[in-house]
């Protein structure tokens, strides 16, 4: 089967590394072109990105030049898929123009998010949001958003929680530093401290998470009508999301029908075994001191799934409520990797049109 | 006026030397007599201590002998209180045998903190639980506990909260590696990293800030009543316990209400001019991102109450709750510096009584 | 092929918990026995252990019993191979004993570095040495220690620069808190801090070195005569030992001579493609600002090779001497990786002789 | 007496933020100006700066508005003296300006430190340097700058190391991230990574220390005649450059002689008791594990000399050279404090010139 040919934007960033690294032999994905702002256009991909993962940049990418975001750029290059680490002031336009274009752009922007034509979607908590494509009148093309970072791994583990009814959730952040991005955040600042307050973090966790718990009805969304209180705060991490909740529930679990809904949870994205879903989405740590950054960032199996599981441990029934403590990592889980699994949905679905004379086709990757 | 004389016990730790630091030049305690582990005895304490608070050891301390911790050699001295940062294991038998001989105790550790005759105090919180002393059967001595580092922090903004009816506190911490002790915490296992769990610490918080914040009747303290949900993670930052604290309340303060509470909040060290307590316990910040451990942890003045005060900044009101972040210097208000308060107010308020034939007496500190 | 029975003995610390990650799928060894401190018998090796390398204990090990560290319970075991790990103290008895029970230690304890009878070896750099095993009047078994992690680094870019006469060297290390065992560096004593000294580390590198780069003359090693200046430090880095290096030189090479010298380097465990020798035992890296701990670390191709390559740059001739960085992952290059390279080299080279009855010798390996 | 009118120039940087620290309650100095770049004028100091010293703003400085910098701002504000620390592209042109209008520009830029006119000065070492200012044709006004912040530490050490003949030294830096500036170095390039680059730092080393252990001859400075190899390292501390020496001399001290050395080492500010001077320049500490960043960083007295004393420690003799690691406050006595200094002493020694009318003649302060 022919690979679909896609693009990433925004490519020289912490989330835009991600993209590369996690497209690097995918089965159904290949890319074709990389592009990023002005500053960067013209270099190769191992001159323009400061890489930052470890290990080498992938041989598809070292040397493929770097060309400047634009509309034209993407659709001269035949890409029927765009996976966005745009800024938002840039993403704004430049995706709604790709997407009346025809191309299919699952983006990390926040512009978007909100949009009632945009699924906002972590596609193993509501990927029946993406019935909202149809509300743009578009043949082919689309907007798909993923989440911010850390509301990736709170809705992961709210939603096993919905049959107990929680209603109120507080939530406290452990941010690393990854997700100020490359250089987003002096390390004068942060070396030895800790910073409570992100910009916008607190408001988005509680308006995304909403939309995204919420259920579709006729041709929008209804928010969940979750109260969650969230304090956001940065800590001298390097990768992946700690973050402490606790919930209020509407019913009383036994102490372990909670930890049990955590293992069990699946999705659809498990029930498709789509190439970068990870076996279990959560995996509940018993030990007293987990999950930890450091230890538990990278946790997904298969290989190709790594950093896409969520942690949870610590898990403490108080009263009408619990609490816990989980893990995501914020530029995989939390970015580039659920922008992938929503495109490889999406993908497997059918939701996907080809134009005319482009090569592949949805269903074919059935056979891969 | 003469000074009266002091003991350090457990004086190599990062406790013990914040004691050591705290009480040069202190102009009612002389420091006649330093203690620690059998390991330490016989050095001096530039020997015995790896001394880790910058600057220099203070001079009066540098050339004194380290002796065994024991009852003999304290009232040996003539030591008419002695500061306690020794190991809980340790201090259980100790500080009994030295309250019933006379001595004043006023320990940071935990044995005895739950005791019925043993005040836990913070004095700007519950000064009057100084009455409890009269309970054990002695004419001279006692043990006065102080809270646990978090305790501490959480009570003083506690406080000034009570009109407003808080039944129920979330909070989830963010504590410096100093908490841990001197060498109390791998490098490997915090460098880069955050560890959601500290042994005992989230039940100290619920019990101890319940007993603090209780009524004393009779003679006993009633617990408070308030529901504390406490989730605490180690991170890597040097000093000071930052906290996110979100507080339901029984009524619906307008929104300055509360950050004028904590503005205004007064206790009795800030009207008896203690010598080391801070002009104002609580300090709220308006910036966006305050407090942050490295800016905020050594907060309060004059110079002798550094680390003393409390910061408080990011209220913010969602319906019937406030949530903020604290900032409470952990070996300074958290430990060393709230069981020196609690000796000055002893002393001022003239509960230490001296044997016949030892020098001062309380009252005599009234004109210093 | 039968694989080799091996034997990890101090398996819990960072350097075992490398042995144990690298030896899983290794196609010549199979480890049957983990052995360990008192402390650690009885349990199993995931309760033994506090995993600190990231993803899962290996499955095979995970489940095993860990037994006290014993001769009697290597021999028992039918191991032919022991891997140490062990306390330097611990190490001196326990190692001789096996040696002389027949086993083959492959050991990173610094206690028979020195022996006249037992290798100091690099495998790329000095496998000659093993000649040394047959000093001992043993007709099976032999003590072969790897170096001290620096030390490794050190001479792998030593060998190369052979040809252009280094008298002298003076480096400074950047050296990394694994290196000071799993607990073995109190986070406060680091975190923010730089510690301009580790015990021994400066006289090991010299006369390590010196032995290591050093001609076998008849039954003895003569010292190199190279004069190394060694001043160690260690930073606040997880992973990787860096280490300035400025070498005096008896000729005069053109610019491009040494980094050439450095890229063309290989060794015998390159000729011999051993599973663990990485393709380049060299890498130099061009960019101005490598290698760096957090992204070198772990070079080193194929993926068994992982950490198995040091990493050199920003190469300056200035007059008659060359400076360079170089980086050398410490627990592995510089610890684990190097003692099972040896092992690997040894049983390729048909110097381990098996006991009869024992499944393999080392000539069939030639087949895997 | 009153006091000299000065200005701070590029105030809200980490070396801005130190002039404005180290300036309040000067005993000579008084700042009536505030400038920075056109993106702060306009707002108070306190909303310009991030201040990132701990405690708070000085009470003078809060509130005082900043505006752009400008000659035309510092001459119509009387200030006689500027001190810089303005980014090297921007001090080019504007300290020229400066000095051209009758100012005594003391400088942290690196703009002018070679220009043949320019004293390159740290004061305990090479006073005499002040007379180049006479070179510009200027009644009054002139450039001043002090040197690159390792170069100061460096250039310390080596001054009582002369008389045993320092012909060679091989230097490796572990420096600081608030050496790269307020913002200048991303948290992810740096938390648990060392980076063996900064830009131009090496040969500023090499050079700088050349000039300021020149000798005058007639107009001009001869160089040193020493052979600087320098390795610069950025490491994970906060404040102070630590740095491993290991110089070749021409004679062969005795082993105490060199420590001694250090420990006599007296300049004209000391013997001028300058504000800002230390009463003993270098430190030398005997301690096993010293100078470390976090414990040494501060060292000086008095109190206004804290980060003014370069400490040393680990002194080795090896053959004929000596090695040892020092330490220096990179933003105080490598920036901000020297320059001062250098302030001090012009005043003191008569150099600055006042314009008719204005206040304070340099022998005046004699009294103060």
């Amino acid at each position: 089967m022919e690979k679909l040919r896609t693009c990433i934007m925004g490519c020289t960033g912490v989330v835009g590394q991600q993209f590369v690294r996690m497209l690097d032999n995918h089965p159904w994905f290949e890319v074709v072109l990389l592009s990023a702002s002005a500053r960067s256009a013209g270099k190769t991909y191992a001159e323009a990105a400061r890489w930052s993962l470890g290990a080498e940049i992938p041989a598809y990418a070292a040397a493929m030049p770097v060309v400047e975001a634009s509309a034209a750029a993407v659709i001269e290059s035949g890409a029927a898929i765009a996976f966005s680490a745009l800024p938002a002031a840039v993403a704004s336009g430049l995706e709604t123009e790709l997407a009346n274009g025809g191309c299919y752009v699952f983006t990390n922007a926040s512009a978007h998010r909100m949009d009632p034509d945009v699924p906002l979607v972590v596609p193993e908590v509501n990927p029946e949001h993406f019935a909202l494509i149809r509300r743009a009148a578009r043949a082919r093309g689309a907007i798909v958003a993923d989440s911010n970072c850390s509301t990736a791994g709170l809705v992961l583990a709210l939603k096993p929680l919905l049959p107990f009814g929680p209603r109120r959730v507080v939530v406290s952040t452990y941010q690393a530093v990854s997700g100020a991005g490359r250089a987003g955040l002096p390390a004068l600042d942060i070396l030895g401290n800790a910073i409570p307050f992100i910009r916008g973090e607190e408001e988005k966790l509680a308006r995304e998470s909403n939309r995204i718990l919420g259920r579709l009805e006729g041709p929008a969304v209804r928010d969940a009508g979750i109260e969650v209180c969230a304090s956001c705060c940065r800590v001298a991490a390097r990768e992946g999301h700690l973050m402490s909740v606790t919930a209020d529930l509407d019913s009383d679990p036994a102490p372990d029908e909670i930890a049990g809904a955590f293992r069990d949870f699946r999705g659809v994205p498990q029930a498709m075994a789509l190439p970068t879903a990870p076996q279990r989405p959560l995996i509940v740590r018993t030990e007293e001191d987990r999950p930890q950054p450091l230890l538990d960032a990278h946790a997904g199996f298969p290989r190709r799934a790594r950093g896409m599981a969520v942690t949870i441990g610590r898990i403490r029934r108080r009263g009408r409520s619990v609490s816990f403590f989980l893990l995501v990592h914020n530029t995989i889980r939390g970015a580039a990797g659920t922008c992938i699994l929503n495109a490889e949905y999406a993908l497997r679905a059918g939701l996907i049109r080809q134009a005319a004379g482009r090569p592949s086709e949805g269903k074919e990757c059935g056979d891969s």
